[in-house]
């Protein structure tokens, strides 16, 4: 069993400095706890209303920079030795544009960094989206596939982290809140059905507070691959953990005759990629 | 506004005669009672758990069976005389296989004959799966696309009916009994999620009573495009049934810069369909 922990933060917009020293103490919490897969919000280091790309790119950090060799450093703190941390952050990328990314980091340092693909709503006039699929990396732990907030809501992007291998999907979210009277927040029910269709656990890290008028959600969370919400954070500063199996993900059989990816029809999809 | 209704309905196995009998009285009762479109549960002429290809073909019929001008008899019984029945069959083909089926047949008869293409478990030794894609049909009330039960569980399938523009998607189903403790049947789960990310009611026709040792989730429920379940039949014979905006599905902005389609990045899904 592996200890997945999301971290619910609340980042303060431009404040670099002072978001790495929060984000860094509630990862070091997180790992001496006993995590060994730790989930960072979305923009974690920068906070997420910016006015303009401009604003943005002054917290912008390359994946060199030394919060990632910090990061690191905890990871090596996990009981284990072999902490993962996956986190969201503001990128500044070597052709100059701003990234709404998520680096994967270990003990050894970065492992990955995911731009967002999928831009929600004003993130369109702040950052530059990406093109390339989330990316899935082998850990001591099992594979660990990665994507941000809305990306979560396009089940072709799930769905391409599940076939690629990911034996757990790392989501950092910051997810503005809206009406959903008597009803889990419809990004947890879209989760639900990700974690279903794709027997894939998934771990998504919200942000709280309030932020230049806008109310996150707080909705982070852990959904197993029958598509329950094992463990959840609540209001305010907290923290979603669970015991997850995750080389259990790589079984998708349903029954004797069923199976989740061989009874898939991709000789039919193809109106989905045109 | 249209009157979508659901019927929870009990086929014996075998019985065509009595099966044919028990639907129509269920259709006609949900037309009279002031339904536009009324949905029928999959395999409802002929039941479902069938010992062989041959016992499930001795109870199929071809899309020119006088049980279908039945249907459409009863469709112009509605009370606007436009009614529609999306209705799952065990259909004989031209090619002497025998299909697990869903017709769409209003006033003037059969529209869209719709072959199951993600056959559930033991479903793949007595049917010949589809191979089309599920059929999106004009009508009255707006676009009703189909497909059948397990078929919902593949996110590219209920997406490929909304890229085809449906307004509505009409779902035969037959939910052989799960646990799922605490929570709604996994089906339902993943119906919730459907509509959520593809803004597109959901009516799905569940069956209910046990045959041959399967017992049934009795899971027949509307899902609104927000991801609602606004009506369920609940256990035993029953129907749900929900008032929907079905012009409405055609909106697919979430915000003034956020669109659910407009938002997809079809150029990276390549590996959906591979």
């Amino acid at each position: 069993m592996t200890t997945v922990t999301a971290l619910q933060l609340a980042p303060v917009v431009g404040d670099l400095a002072g978001n790495r020293e929060r984000a860094a103490a509630a990862i070091a919490d997180a790992f001496s706890s006993g995590a060994s897969i730790v989930v960072v919000p979305e923009l974690a280091t920068s906070g997420y209303v910016f006015r303009d790309r401009e604003e943005a790119r002054s917290v912008s950090v390359r994946p060199d920079h030394e919060l990632f060799a910090e990061w690191a450093s905890l990871a090596r703190s996990a009981r284990d030795g072999l902490g993962v941390v996956v986190g969201g952050f503001s990128e500044l990328g070597d052709d100059g544009a701003v990234y709404n990314s998520a680096a994967v980091v270990d003990g050894s340092g970065v492992r990955a960094v995911y731009r967002k693909v999928h831009l929600w709503d004003r993130e369109k006039e702040v950052f530059t989206p990406g093109d390339a699929a989330p990316p899935v990396v082998e850990t001591p732990h099992g594979r660990v596939g990665v994507m941000i907030c809305y990306d979560l809501e396009f089940p072709e992007w799930t769905r391409l982290a599940a076939l690629a291998g990911a034996d757990l999907l790392a989501v950092p979210t910051n997810w503005p809140q809206t009406e959903h009277p008597g009803e889990r927040p419809a990004e947890q029910r879209i989760a639900v059905a990700a974690a279903l269709v794709n027997r894939m656990p998934i771990a998504f890290a919200d942000r709280y507070g309030h932020e230049r008028g806008v109310e996150w959600t707080e909705g982070t969370a852990i959904v197993s691959p029958a598509g329950v919400i094992v463990s959840e954070s609540g209001p305010g500063a907290g923290r979603a953990t669970a015991d997850l199996d995750l080389l259990a993900s790589r079984d998708k059989r349903l029954s004797d005759l069923a199976h989740l990816f061989e009874d898939r029809r991709p000789d039919l999809y193809g109106g989905i990629a045109q």
